[in-house]
């Protein structure tokens, strides 16, 4: 159980604090702030007693001092108060986010659906695509921030290069070599604002190229193919089966570039084989320019790495990845590859839009590669990750009996369909929002009809929360079920 | 003098070392990388002599093993070596960046000229648009940025708002109604990655409100005109005179919209007056949108504050400021207000363009704004800064005798024109460039031919500097105009 209603005096295990990540010197300010989250996502409901301070001092092995000064800021702010005997007790919950007065619902249409999503409060969120946050690690980018601040001479404040700091060029082309089998020079790598600027500033140069019309995965990620679409690209949906886009389908569409995840599909999680990789390969020597999203690579648990299609054909293999999903979506921070031809362009497109990345966060990130610490960290949170992988998909045999899982050998979500069944995923997703669960429907992210199914993230939630959440999933597909329904209708699709 | 030619083994005076700017617990890297800094721009040359370590560690209050361990590190890398008795002496300097071997030109075309020029190695550097970046303040930064990693929550981490984090739009706003007379609220606050992409993102929008063709200050910002042409918005140029923009002629302009920077004009540094303000805000309510650069308000010396614009016809005036001139132009940070008719628009294309701004940086920032950190910088900073002018505009009286200068009462710039003369001042700056000296070129920011000029910053050197670089421009022109050389041909503007 993650809440503390079965002995609300326990200590601090139900609220997973760990003094280990708070920062030197702001670690009241640190446990301020945990207790201020664990009261506004319910962990420390209003009535709760707080662990004594003297207890949780001991687990966490700090001063008491240091935890009264804590009890002091929330009860400043009126959220906790003592209750003489009874103890530190928890007396007012912040304010909800304000919701529709009908409920939320998740909508079948389309545009900006998974922002408007992602802006629905919850209590459990399954939205795919975010790593462990809870794991960033915050001492030592601040460490690294320190040492940066300490070597920057005055000129590197000014207005800098718009294709990235070298200093980051130089330690992403070590990475990629490192991590993804590319081979690439400083010189050829540009720092964008994560694969979203990526694709925006491709699509920005493509019409240029000759390109009008790019092929995207069916299923495939809503949001890329609505970010082609803003910048008035035509998209073609093709399908993906059990060993990845068809390219046969591919060629037939007469699109001139295709945007692929081949290392680990998205939604469907499948690896492009071998015979489909040398085909799309085929198709793009002869013309075709392939946009690889690599959104997610570095996750994988039970199979070998996939090397990326750059380093196979690097004159008709654009390249994108980023840290949103190493470190976190919030740094705004990735890399793109394009061919020689394209860059001096794609650099200007990138330099009318903001001159260029941010340089402090650009050269602390280069000193976490090159010092070895973002590897460990991939290491360490690859483990969890697995763990909660592991968990979760317990959690669907026991939970959702009638789900067929998909893709779970790598990435941060795996995909569930429910073959013949009946339902919409979109009233399946809002009545688990009902429940106070998020997760996307497949049907968000497909353009050719098919079986409901869901999009279910594991990684980032803490420990507990997947089951809890795949197990509300079950109540609310059993209330759905449980309605008279249309006759079945099962879709095409063969993911 | 800067240089240590002098007096060799002076001590530490030269190199404007204060350690107090020295992050805590990375001294010695400061100290490496500013020892580093002077060798590459030549304060420190070749076979000169470093301070004896004792007498540099007594200089900065820091321990010998310090400045030795500093030493150490500059011997590692090959650039000082100890001389026995003639003591430590630099024997290598990091190569310079390559440059074309006819030497440099300052070209008098267009397209990518401000790129260009900063791309060009020089000694001093007169480019505006540059704060006093040793001022940085790092240590109240990192301090910040700790207490904002302490108290983020795992949810922060994630996909954030593209609009910007509350707390940073709630900060801005505060920001402006104490020193631009802005009365706005949070939720109007765009954050955005800086005025160019603000530009960028107004200028996505504005054919939508019906605006195709965007009047520009003349003389004015080249790098701002190029920002709407290269988004396909048709420009036109208005004169300005002493008074500010020339609103009849905006009038004549047919222009829905118009960019302007009236607190502040640049480059000419002429600030809109009473009457102009009337009529440009007549011209507005009338229909026309005024598109307000405020990229350098916060600087004044000489004068009274003049308001925002925006401040007196919200709705029919777009604002947009930053931290470039505040804090420094790497950090890529600013706002944007628009009227509330386009603001889901604008934020619409930041969120298609690349999801937002980083959180950490905008969190940082609130905090030095709410703190009041940012206040004592502009305080410092400014003091500094006047200091700078006041030697420039000296130096200007005794080496430039036929100059004449416009708007130094404010700014981090200064305009001087050669009201009659018959050269081209893209060849003086050329010229100039021969000697180590950067400065840009009056005609670049030009659009109706006018007496040659060059606009000169003089915030960013260290003390000493722009009055060299004003020494250096006089011996350029001493040789431009003894050479023989076409008829005077004064151009119109009143500037």
């Amino acid at each position: 159980m993650a809440g503390p209603a079965g002995d609300p005096t326990a200590g601090s295990d139900f609220l997973q604090l760990d003094i280990r990540q708070a920062p030197r010197g702001a670690r009241t300010e640190w446990l301020a702030a945990r207790l201020r989250a664990a009261i506004a996502d319910g962990t420390l409901p209003v009535g709760s007693r707080l662990p004594a301070g003297r207890v949780l001092a001991a687990e966490l092995r700090v001063s008491r001092g240091l935890v009264t000064e804590a009890y002091q800021r929330l009860a400043e702010t009126g959220q906790i108060a003592g209750r003489g005997r009874a103890g530190t007790v928890v007396v007012a919950a912040p304010p909800p986010a304000p919701t529709d007065p009908a409920g939320p619902t998740v909508p079948a249409g389309r545009g900006g659906l998974v922002d408007a999503l992602r802006a629905v409060p919850c209590r459990i969120d399954l939205s795919p695509g975010v790593p462990d946050l809870t794991a960033f690690p915050r001492t030592a980018w601040l460490q690294a921030e320190r040492r940066v601040l300490a070597a920057l001479t005055p000129g590197d404040f000014g207005y800098g290069n718009p294709q990235g700091a070298p200093a980051l060029r130089e330690a992403v082309a070590g990475w990629l070599a490192r991590n993804r089998g590319i081979r690439a020079d400083p010189a050829e790598v540009i720092v964008v604002a994560g694969v979203a600027q990526a694709l925006w500033l491709l699509a920005r140069v493509l019409p240029e190229a000759g390109v009008r019309r790019v092929a995207v995965e069916d299923p495939g990620s809503l949001g890329a193919r609505e970010q082609l679409e803003h910048s008035g690209l035509d998209t073609v949906g093709v399908p993906v089966d059990g060993a990845g886009l068809d390219v046969a389908a591919l060629r037939a569409s007469g699109a001139g570039a295709a945007l692929v995840t081949p290392a680990h599909q998205f939604p469907t999680g499948v690896v492009l084989d071998g015979e489909r990789r040398r085909e799309l390969l085929a198709w793009a020597a002869a013309g075709g320019l392939v946009l690889e999203d690599d959104y997610d690579a570095e996750h994988r648990y039970d199979r070998a790495p996939v090397p990326a299609l750059r380093a196979l054909l690097p004159e008709q293999v654009c390249y994108a990845g980023s840290v949103s999903k190493l470190l976190a979506p919030a740094l705004r921070l990735g890399w793109l590859l394009v061919p020689e031809r394209l860059r001096d362009r794609v650099v200007a497109e990138k330099r009318f839009a903001d001159l260029g990345n941010p340089v402090l966060a650009q050269l602390v990130l280069a000193r976490l590669m090159e010092s070895g610490e973002l590897e460990r960290h991939l290491r360490f949170v690859r483990r969890r990750h697995r763990r909660r992988r592991d968990a979760m998909l317990r959690a669907i045999g026991s939970e959702l009996p009638g789900a067929r899982v998909h893709g779970a050998a790598a990435g941060l979500h795996l995909m569930v369909t429910f073959d013949g069944a009946g339902f919409a995923d979109t009233d399946l997703a809002t009545a688990a929002l009902g429940l106070g669960v998020k997760a996307h429907p497949l049907s968000w992210h497909r353009m050719r009809p098919g079986p409901p199914g869901l999009i279910l993230g594991y990684a980032a939630g803490p420990a507990g929360e997947s089951e809890e959440g795949v197990a509300l999933l079950g109540q609310a597909l059993r209330v759905l079920t449980a309605k008279p329904s249309a006759p079945c209708r099962p879709g095409p699709s063969g993911t």
